[in-house]
């Protein structure tokens, strides 16, 4: 196992999210996050950091029902990340790319905070980075992440988990929480709550 | 005022769901109701509905924060409506072309379910289409519809407004809640509730 940088970066040091665009990407995992990470990002600049979205090569991503989606970056030149955030969807083919996986492993010695939406915990987990963690991920695929590594702790009723220097959350929406998290762990609960309010984050499930 | 037609499409009518993109929409006031009603429609296409999201010209459209999205069709190509949703964001640039304006009252003759998200009810309102109706709109515009059109009753703290063939929402995350109104509404409370189920949307904003 590799050795995880800090989790908060200091003054100089690169405060860049980055949020990980790919074919079969599920849309809300990405543009939830990306809703409130921009929200923060753009509001606030005097917080320091900034966001994009970026996929392996640059090119448009075709989302897992059906949405195009052209990234702001390629792997290659997404500014250097004190966050990534992994999205889910369908993941089978970056379980199975040994490269995606090799590239994952890279990224847990170099960005501070890994960040999963969804199924994107069950692509960490099989890259060997929640070994004898705690995580959680889609309520659908919870049996995924044992099967990928049986050291993990699944939390099966948790929105999101935060290990320190992992945050896995739970399905698809749970994205828009586990965001509000990190901004409330990243600039504190004021400014959380500043960006709740920008984006009328008040649910009421009709059903 | 133009006459709406009927809200519920018979059997032979075209069920389809268009979401209205343009240069300026708030990336969740589009993609959260996308999430919901595409996950409904692919789900169960027994329920005879389709969504895809269009354009004025079919262009890729710069969102309000950044993110690029290509639509499925232009305005002429979008497959006959049953169900238009226009988003809000920055919509500055619509309320002023009277191009859009016209094309939406011709859309209130031809379109059973006018809908919108955050200050896409702004531009209903300029188009004319809110008269001596009730609305809502983002926390922060509310003004803005009685300032377009007087006649406007104002709901400053419903999640969601229906009022039979318009159905106006709050800002930015109320598409979600009101996209699952719309599913409840056309296929039932227990499909809704499938597929609250399958986007995992048990909301639990951290402040």
């Amino acid at each position: 196992m590799t050795t995880a940088p800090s989790t908060r970066p200091g003054p100089g040091d690169p405060h860049h999210i980055g949020i990980l665009l790919f074919d079969g990407v599920e849309e809300l995992d990405a543009v939830g996050p990306w809703e409130v990470l921009s929200w923060w990002t753009r509001s606030y600049p005097e917080d320091g950091y900034t966001a994009s979205t970026f996929s392996t090569d640059g090119s448009a991503v075709t989302c897992n029902k059906g949405l195009v989606i052209s990234p702001h970056h390629s792997r290659d030149d997404v500014p250097e990340m004190a966050v990534l955030l992994h999205p889910g969807g369908d993941t089978r083919a970056l379980s199975a790319d040994d490269e995606h996986l090799e590239w994952l492993r890279k990224q847990r010695t170099v960005v501070p905070l890994l960040t999963s939406v969804c199924t994107g915990s069950l692509v960490y987990a099989k890259a060997g980075l929640l070994r004898e963690r705690p995580a959680t991920t889609y309520w659908n695929a919870l049996g995924g992440l044992t099967e990928n590594d049986p050291t993990i702790e699944v939390r099966a009723d948790d929105r999101w988990v935060d290990d320190g220097d992992v945050v896995t959350a739970a399905g698809v929406s749970a994205g828009i929480d586990m965001a509000l998290h990190l901004v409330r762990r990243l600039a504190g609960p004021d400014r959380a709550r500043e960006v709740r309010r920008g984006i009328q984050y008040d649910p009421e499930p009709p059903v």
